[in-house]
Formats: structure tokens, sequence, C-alpha cells
């Protein structure tokens, strides 16, 4: 975000980018980065990092991708977990997620889209029609999925605008939907190597699989340290490592990733808390959260609570299981990647009890005194489920707010009022 | 609906509906119908049938239901085109749309669904926990299926109410989807066969596959005469043919179907018509229309235009296409109904374009002054659909107009004044 080391513009101009446009985004950016990560107190110095990163997320991190390019390799953007990292690394792809946690564009996405659209849907497509994502504009291939209605109809135009390539994700979880879900990473996987004129190799699979695990293991380790109390992390802080996972170069965030989860394992031993040791610990379930949406947690911590476990697509979901690493060949490394990722549950599934079990779960296990289910308006899966995860949170005896929102800043008084009015009752 | 001949009571408290609710409900409909059908100049003699179904919809229909369970059928409730009638009916079941096009209990169904929710599903949810549709009573059983995220999400709750079974509608075409679909047709024939107690035999599916597309030829042939000017049959009337199509006891409603056919063709011989030559013919597309919701088609016809042709679930979706009555083994037949179901062409489908070229062939075919998109709020996948039939109506230079709407009469008075502005717009 900083422009004040390097000089991004012409490679910005080079991509694409609306540079006006541009700059309104980058000087929005770090004021919000200041008000919500940087105004804290007690954060582990391994955070540094993270501030770094979050510094040059649209410089140094694009001229990397910029370079890998030019050194033949891809980038592939994604918007959803579904989209196997492993496929992409292995055939020479740098895998990013792509802009969608802020409103940008909306009346351009509005003459297109309908306005009751969910605001990840509405961010998505008004970054790409604003241009004002390097990432989306650095991309050989935006790679979508078929998870909710919302996203599938939206990457038919979205087609119009750059190169797409869409999986079908089933669902359910029988037999024939992972026979269908299979054939969608074959699908996938001549796709890229068509795109990057390379042949899948089992080496290169294999050290795909163990560099993205561990990525993933890095950040259960993080998240492991969150169960003690005071817990030596804030929620947005270890909600911000998961976003930039989506983002960042593997090794380097994975070896970052495992010294902050050092320090949070040396802070438990020595009782540090980010937070005072009696915060009302609060799960948060739902939508998932892209940069830079901190919205929920913000309003959760600024009042004196804390986030301890995050169940969704930018928290456990996104690192709680890993590929198994036994296979060593395509065909069998191919199944154990169709099953990590037919594993994930999300609300996209019927029926996805193991989602519900998996936030009783973590509540439990992470000792929470609420639950948050955050949600974004229209967006129907989530929404709809949020009865179940209800029920089942009540039938556990957790106390259970339900928040309903989007990504504009004028609900956040009435959002401030209705979470300490829960933190109340729950104290 | 007239509890005039005979007390359906009785038979409806053995149902376990809520008679005072149910009571309600029935002093409305009439009315409605009254307004909306009874009211019309110039209809063909044949409307007569309807007129009587619709006075007997919760009373003799639903007795010859409760007659054919007592002789040991089954009734098979559906929400959608794609559960295979035909299947149904060669294991002796009835099968039976449910009601879903008028809001009821919204209060009871907004504590378990988002407020943001389609109002087709808050109806048929909403009918269930009000108890007043004598269907969804009798049903054995209710197939339900993944076409969206609101009713594939509410089937979840839906199961604590019901006995229900969901079909998994892929969300492409390809073999893999086709192998998926077929897979899906023989686990709901292998419900149905546990349920009704019966096995499937080819006698029995060829009889029904015959006996279904019959039905469908009838509906083809009243539907090609509104290709006509004038046009022998309202809009509106045309609409309830196929509404009643889900309901009534097939053999008797092809049989007049093919009676009001038979007067249609011999109006149009002669050029006579139900509305004057001039009046500006429109097709209507977009999402379906249950019963007792005529609210577009009213709104239209009274302002002197005539819709000529739906392509809508509850219209072209329905009826014009056949299964193959070639194949005689069950594994053949099994085949054809998969290929007649998957080409229906839903907008939970990605790409669609099958449907886009449908709506402008009809377009043409049909000689309509303008298109109208008829859209209830929060389906998404109509809605965002609508872009691009938009676009395609543009590109062949036929006007369009989009209408977001409900099952509330509050936006009347602007729908009114819209449709007759596009009116005046295209005369």
């Amino acid at each position: 975000m900083s422009q004040a080391a390097t000089d991004y513009r012409p490679m910005w101009e080079a991509l694409g980018l609306d540079l006006p446009g541009h700059d309104a985004l980058l000087s929005a950016i770090p004021l919000m980065y200041q008000d919500a990560h940087l105004s804290q107190a007690n954060r582990p110095e391994g955070m540094a990092y993270f501030d770094f990163v979050m510094s040059e997320i649209h410089g140094l991190r694009i001229k990397e991708l910029v370079d890998h390019k030019a050194a033949g390799g891809t980038v592939i953007g994604t918007f959803c977990l579904y989209v196997p990292e492993e496929i992409i690394r292995a055939l020479g792809g740098q895998c990013v997620g792509l802009c969608a946690g802020a409103e940008w564009a909306y009346g351009e996405v509005e003459r297109i889209l309908p306005k009751n659209t969910c605001a990840l849907i509405k961010s998505f497509m008004g970054f790409k029609l604003g241009k004002v994502c390097p990432y989306a504009e650095a991309c050989d291939l935006i790679v979508g999925e078929t998870t909710c209605d919302g996203k599938k109809k939206a990457y038919e135009l979205f087609t119009d605008l750059a190169p797409l390539h869409v999986m079908e994700l089933p669902q359910m979880k029988r037999p024939e939907d992972r026979v269908l879900w299979r054939a969608e990473i074959e699908r996938l996987t001549a796709k890229l190597e068509e795109i990057s004129g390379r042949n899948l190799t089992a080496e290169a699979l294999a050290a795909a699989v163990k560099e993205v695990n561990d990525k993933r293991r890095a950040l259960q380790r993080l998240n492991a340290a969150r169960r003690a109390s005071p817990v030596p992390i804030s929620g947005k802080d270890a909600l911000l490592a998961v976003q930039v996972a989506f983002y960042d170069d593997v090794p380097r965030f994975t070896s970052m990733v495992n010294k902050i989860a050092d320090e949070l394992e040396a802070r438990v031993a020595a009782g540090e808390g980010a937070m005072p040791k009696g915060a009302p610990r609060i799960l948060v379930t739902g939508t998932p959260m892209a940069i830079p949406n901190w919205k929920m947690h913000d309003v959760i911590e600024k009042l004196g609570a804390v986030v301890v476990m995050e169940e969704l697509c930018t928290g456990s979901r996104y690192y709680s299981q890993l590929v198994d690493e036994t296979p060593t060949d395509i065909p069998g490394m191919i199944d154990v990647i169709t099953d990590k990722y037919l594993d994930i549950n999300c609300a996209c599934f019927t029926p996805n009890q193991g989602r519900i079990d998996d936030v009783i779960r973590l509540a439990q296990d992470y000792k929470v005194d609420g639950i948050i289910q955050y949600d974004l308006q229209f967006c129907t899966p989530y929404q709809i489920e949020a009865t179940a995860v209800d029920r089942a949170a009540k039938a556990a005896g957790i106390p259970v707010l339900r928040i309903d929102t989007d990504y504009s800043s004028g609900d956040m008084g009435q959002l401030s009022t209705r979470v300490e009015a829960f933190l109340e009752m729950i104290e």
C-alpha cells in the first residue's frame, strides 16, 4: 500500500489498472489497517511481518508475481477454497485470492447484477469492472466454482471480462459426487497444463502437496495457541494470517507463521496475552472475510471481547484438513486431493451436518463464551444454515448471536450495540 | 374451493389441516379467481372445466387423492419440473405440485428462513408450517431438488416437517453430469419402490411415458394456437392450464385440454380472438408462477395487452420436450427420461445459453411485440440471468422490460404504471 520505497505506478499501468481509482483505494486501506490492526496493544512481535506484507500487498507482492510470469510461470486467481492450490503450484503457478472485501464500483455492478447480491460477489465484480485489483489483472486464468447461485451466475458475466475456468462443485458428498469432483480436478489439471505448457509430474505434485500442507500445519500451530487463556493473539491478527495465506509466497509465509507460532507458544507458557484473561471468548462462524473486511472482528474486539476461533473459509475451513501425503503416483495423489477438498464443509452442500458439528466442537474445544454467526446479507446458503447452527448451539448450551451485514460501515453503530448487549448477557 | 356440494371438512380435518386458517385461505382464492379469470370476456367455452377444477381444487381433487391412497396408491409431492412424473406414475403414484403461490404464515417462516428468501420458498414453507395445503398433507413423500440455494437449504429444515427425498440436480450438462443425474433418477426409483411396495416394470413405465407425453402434447396443441392473431385464448387462461397440469388427474386433464385445443383451432380458423387483434403481444419469461399467482399476467392483460407465450416452468419448459417413446426396456427408458429432464433449461444451470436461445426463438415464433422478464425478488439464478436475456433481446431488436416482484399486492400500482409505459413504447 505504501508507495514510499518503490514507484509501482509503471507496473500498475502496465497491468492495465485504473490508476486514479487504484490510488483512491490505496489511500483508504492503510487508514483501515491502522485503525483495526496497528492500534492494538500487546501484539505478537511476529505480526511485523504481516504489517510489512499489508504495506506491500499491491506493490512488492505484485512485482513478485509479475517477475514469476516473466520467468515463465503462471498466476492463477481464485475466489474459493475448493480450487486445489497443489495442482496449480505443481504446474508452475502461483495461486492468489482475488480482491473481494470492500465496496467498489457498485454503481457499475448493479447495472448487471441485482442489488440483492451478496457483498462478496458485488465486490469481486466491482474490483474487476473498476480495474483496481492488480491480482486479477496479473492472472493468466481465474478459476471459479459453482458453490452458490450468486457466484455461479455472476461468473457467466465475468467470462466477458477475463479468462475464466469454472469448476463444478457437487452439492452432496456421496460416491457419485466424488466421481464428478475428481473429474473436475482432472479437467482443471488439463486446463492448467494447456496454459502453462507443462505436464503434471508426480515429483512436482508431491512437492506441492507437502508445501501446501506445511502452510496449513503452520496455521494449525498458530491457531492451536488460541486455545490458551489469556489468548496470545487477537482474533483480528489471527484472521489476517489466514487472509494473507491466500496471497503470499507459500514457503515464506509458512516460515513466518511458524515463527509467530513459536512466539505464541512462548507467550502461552509465560501466561502472556494479547487480551486480558477475563475477556469473553468468541467463536465467529459464517461467510468468508476477504481483506480489508475486518468489520466483525473489529466490533467484537473493540468491545473488549476476543475472537478465539473462526469457523470460516478464512479460518478453520482453510487449514484444518491436510492432503494425505502417502500416495506417490499421480492418480493416487489426485484421489487424496479430491477427498481433501470435498471434505470442506461449505454451506453449499446439503446436508451439511459436518459444519454444524465443527462449530460446536470448536466452540467447546476453544472454551468459548458465545458464538457469533456472521453472515453476509443475501448469502442464502449460510443465512439459511444459520437456523441449524442456532439450534445446535442452543442445544449445546452455548449463547449465540446472529449478525447479517454487508461491507458498508453504515451499520457499525447498530452492530456494536447488538454485540455489546450479547457480551453483557454472556459475562 | 366451493363448499356448496360436499362437506370436505371431515376430510381436511383427517388430513391434519388447520381448519380456521384453511377456511381463511379458501375464502380468499375464489375472489382472486373471479377478479383475474371469470371477469374476462370471450373466454373459450372449454375453460369451464378449469373453472370447475379451481372450484374443487382443495375438495374433489383431494378426495380423489385420498381415495387413490385408500386403494393402495401413493401421492408424491414436488416443487419442480425436474422430478420425473413418469417414474412416479409407473409405481402407482399420483404426482402433485405443492402450494406455493401466495403469502402464508410469513411470520412463522421468517423465524427460520431469512426475510430475503424468494416468495416461492417462503410460500411453500408457510403453507406447510400453517398446515393449509391439503396436497402436502396428503403426500406419502415430498421430492425436493437442489435447483437453487434457497430450496436446497430450505429442504434441510423441511425434513423435520414431512417425509422428504432430495434429488441432486447437477449444475452443468456434460456427460459426467448426465451420469450423476441418471444415478439420481435410479435412486428416486428405488425410494419410490420402497414406499409403494412395488417394482418398476417396463410395461408400466412405457404406459406412464406415453400418458405424460400425451399431456405435454395436449398442452403443445393448446399453446400452438396462441401463435394466431387475434389470439384465441388469454395468457391468464393458458397459464392456468399449465398450473393445473401439476395437480390434475393426467388422462382427464389431457382429454379436456385437447377439447380446448379443438375449440381454439376452430376459433383461429374463424378469426375469433379472446382479445382484439391489435392487442400488443407479450412473451413472459422468468420464475415459475404457482396458483394463485396470476399477478403479472393480470396486470398485463388488464392494460389491454395479451400474453401469448410463457417461457416459464409453468409454461413452455413444462411441455415443450417429450420423452422418446422408442426404448422398451427399463434401462433404455431411464436413459431417455434422464435426457429429457436434463434438457430443461432452468437458470440453475451454468452456462444456460439454451434458455436464452429459447426466449428469442419463442419471441420471434410468436411474433411478440415485447418481452417481460418476471423474476421473484431474491431468486438469484433468474435475476442474474436476466442480464443475458436483456442483452439477447436487445440484440434481436425486441423491447424488453424487467420486473422484480413478490406475491404481495403492494406493488400492483407501480407494476401497472411500468407495464403501461412499456406498452406505450412498443405500440
